[in-house]
């Protein structure tokens, strides 16, 4: 099967390097950039040099992944796309979209008679060797069509053990791709595996923050532990109730380093983090940890919060308490309040 | 009636001057630093050069106020007084004592006929003027023994307004302390106290934060606002369902200066708020905001946490991500993950 | 001056009242119930019959007020009179609307020469005779025009003491009301306002949760406290750090009854504390103890949430912990896991 | 080599079984009820009918492994037991103790000559079979002795790939076993394990929590989607982000029945979560998550927190709002405040 892929990035040109060795799929390529065009065109890849071009080398009914980023560049580029395909096209938006907006587009495109399924695709930077995560969401007949680019891309069973109960249900999922539901739910369920994602993360790292502090100053003598993180990440890998794949990078990065000395720790989030809390909101439901692990991540991009800053000065104001300099440890920051 | 205090710091040189001055009561006073007995002196207190000189101007049953940091230092002082003390001396420790200590304390103190009174004292820096509120644990007929002491400290009635319905129940409770229980019970109060004024700071400092980023360049033109900080803390003094002393403290400090530049954002904690967060954990009390509270002031104490960089970490290993500069501003730092 | 309102609820129709008897003004009024339109009439006001009626009794340019429930109902209301209204009228929402929508409804109206206004409105039940405290977003010029009604309706300076370090800055604030910024700048900080108001509610409402557990059997026998905590809500308004409105209510809640049994704890939630936090993230502001009061809400809704059940799924996964009797106290529920 | 097992419950029976078989180890037994003991005597291993009884069959220097609930049974049988051992005897504690009273048991052991190993062992019921991740703590030379023991109880390498650059590291962590350090430092690691766990579990139920709420009423009907639980599970277990252990749990639950009507959502909790928090606190490292996932649980075994009964009683003090019934769906629960 063909398919036309606009954007080359770190996800975009795996998936059709995927694609191309793993379905014996043809594909069409455009980005910005014409020297990344040029690699995968070398990897067999046909590349076009503009979106006219683009639109006129793929095979009707058209499909057109774009993998960019989520935002203005998404939705530019949807629009010129649509512009330039015919009914019973089918636009697939694979990056990180606001769901929302999936169900907006798609009514509009519909009006064109022109298909919109949303993926959300997960694999990150391992995609290409491990396969794809995917959630797809649109109308059943357009996501059947492109089933064969969806196995192509997905896993596969592996040597994943099969969970028991499942005898009668749709097969795809063991293969690591699932219709979700209608335009929106891919995008929606991506959103909540990132959300869940945050969740776990920040759980770790408490985790390991409170091994690390073990040992410090302000702890008793007979109650401190000078312990070795690597060694416990590893441990933790086998037999325990914790293990995952993101305790595996855990444990590869402080084999490296136990210090972690290569990271500053100023911690970016997607905006799927942020929707997951708006949708929790919206749904009336207690979300503390998914949010906590949010929170977490803005409090790292800041040198002081202002909410400190206004906490300093109360405490001023009623205890006269002045505060102590940048350079004190965090246990000598105690004081009567 | 006549009472002896050992430490002269913001708290208990204030106390004695307004014993004084509201109660007509004499005082001895003791603090390792000659000059600051001597000032306390010139206001009318008896000084003493050391603990037996001290111990020796004060007439049986002899009242002895602690009022130290908590600690190791409040300990030391009670170990020592105790061996110069008589059957049916009080000690009252007036500081932020773990509540538990207090029990201990008295056990011990009870084998030698000595009393023990915990006194949870809050006021900061204004008591002097506003008067203490005092919660207090103690034997029944210590604690009424000690009345005059408590009544003179007390703001007393004022011009607060009575809360309905309270008939028949212990007039001392609206002169502002509370014999709360037995040893222990008032230090276990005024934990709470600090546990919830923690909780309220933090509760005012989010607000003013989400107002002061009302205007940041990620948000769309149409929906930002750049806010009079000052004027709004002023307006919810009146009339609102917000006003609080904690409020009118933040109102005075954003008319001084908006930025709050004054301020670094570094902020203490006592251990009162520690000890209730333990006290919640030991009853299987869900307290959220008192946590987020604490939490919050340890974090201000860090330029980053450990569990940062094992985010930075994982991100990388699953995703590729680098970290953004430190100099990025906080929406910048948003990326796909 | 004459004004006229649109909703007699509890709120609308006090409003009315205060403006007639504070500041001596003119009310049409109108509600869908003719029985509380009667009722406000017979204490002066002139009453409508329909919304063509009520338009036509008010002389131009006209005001009118509307307070209603923030939604469908102040939407499709604004709508209606939007049709009835004439160049230079203004439309004030006093209710509790999404301030995206005051830009929104503003950006409507403007195109047919209407001005709007949005008034967060504050002071509950009790503004009839507090005053209400108003935080007003729109253009300064109709602000300005309106100021006799917002002057009448405020508490005024009353006895509360003053701020220092605020002269040279706008008098009305120190009256109870304030011209934020443009429009939706009043009820995005009457947002802020309630998101708060959820904060400081959670911290006390923990606070007396944890000295109420004082004397559960699970502790330690010499750990225990049985508290009165009708006196120490008492004690707390008097020279402590955290007196407060919202403690004076609650310290008459426990006078009149300690143990609440009026109340069953089901908490509801009005948007506004929702989109503090959708404001909050939008800003990549954290915003951990605002949240958490959110949440705890939310979660007092539900017997149980099926985040618990997936919990005891799990945990009889891979533990085969059996969960125990709803019956069982809080502390029976440990268990190994 | 021969072991000494007290406490034939889930755990301790298992563990007897596992060395029996996979170490060719021989097992004195023993537990209160002789059923069991007949059970695990009828696999192999020689049974004693009092503790007496037990130390006589051991060989010199015994080694003797408590598996018992943590806690006073624990507590007790330590100290009954030493008073049976002689000088180079081993006591090791496998069960969920807080390591500080590790610290103390051993400093009174070590008097009488006798060693104390604590081990914090995870794998649950399912340790028989895929052997248990442990994390020991105690002197270098006694847990060296012991080593053939850890050897037979740890899964080993398996099929779980190998962390790069551990080149040079303990070997034994890659079997799955741990020498964390002195006394208590192995029940260390393993709470902060156990608190890594709530905080992983929580992130998941919060995931499908709003999954499983996408499709309220109370949302727009174009913003509503009816997801398939189990199948979203399932496919995040291939090549997502965020496959675990846990996760493999929730699948298996979610295929067996989507709703979970076999739970109630009680949730309990062991020691070893709350004093993972308390860690946090003495080290003044903020842990949001792990925190909010123990609350979660406590706040699962109440029907209503006094908490909620005091926001209840605040609501209606300032705002005349009276409670929805509790048969109220969450969202109708939205009222102005």
């Amino acid at each position: 099967m063909q398919i036309g892929m606009i954007g080359l990035g770190r996800m975009g040109a795996n998936i059709v390097r995927r694609l191309m060795k793993n379905g014996g799929h043809q594909a069409v390529v455009y980005d910005k950039s014409d020297k990344v065009v040029a690699a995968v065109v070398g990897e067999g890849a046909a590349g076009a040099s503009d979106l006219e071009d683009f639109v006129s080398k793929l095979e009707k009914p058209r499909t057109v992944w774009i993998m960019l980023p989520a935002g203005a560049i998404t939705e530019s580029t949807i629009d010129t796309i649509a512009r330039l395909l015919d009914r019973d096209d089918v636009v697939i938006d694979g990056g990180n979209t606001f769901w929302q907006d999936d169900i907006r587009r798609a009514r509009t495109l519909r009006e064109k008679g022109i298909h919109y399924v949303d993926v959300g695709t997960s694999g990150g930077v391992w995609g290409f060797e491990r396969g794809y995560c995917m959630m797809i969401g649109g109308d059943k007949a357009v996501v059947d069509r492109l089933d064969p680019i969806f196995a192509a891309m997905a896993p596969g069973r592996g040597d994943i053990p099969r969970t028991p109960s499942r005898d009668g249900r749709d097969p795809r999922v063991e293969q690591g791709y699932l219709h979700a539901g209608p335009v929106g739910a891919g995008h929606f369920v991506k959103m909540v595996h990132n959300g869940i994602e945050y969740g776990l993360m920040q759980a770790y790292a408490e985790g390991f923050d409170i091994l690390k502090n073990a040992n410090i100053d302000a702890l008793p003598d007979d109650h401190r532990f000078k312990l070795d993180l690597a060694d416990i990440a590893e441990v933790w890998r086998r037999g325990s109730v914790i293990p995952s794949w993101l305790l595996d990078l855990t444990a590869s990065a402080l084999a490296r380093s136990e210090t972690l000395e290569a990271y500053s720790g100023f911690v970016a989030d997607s905006g799927e983090g942020r929707w997951t809390i708006n949708a929790a909101i919206d749904e009336a439901v207690p979300a503390e940890v998914l949010t906590a692990a949010l929170f977490a991540r803005f409090r790292s991009r800041r040198q002081h919060t202002f909410a400190e800053k206004i906490l300093s000065a109360m405490r001023e104001g009623f205890g006269g308490h002045k505060e102590s300099g940048e350079g004190d440890s965090s246990t000598k920051g105690r004081a009567a309040s």
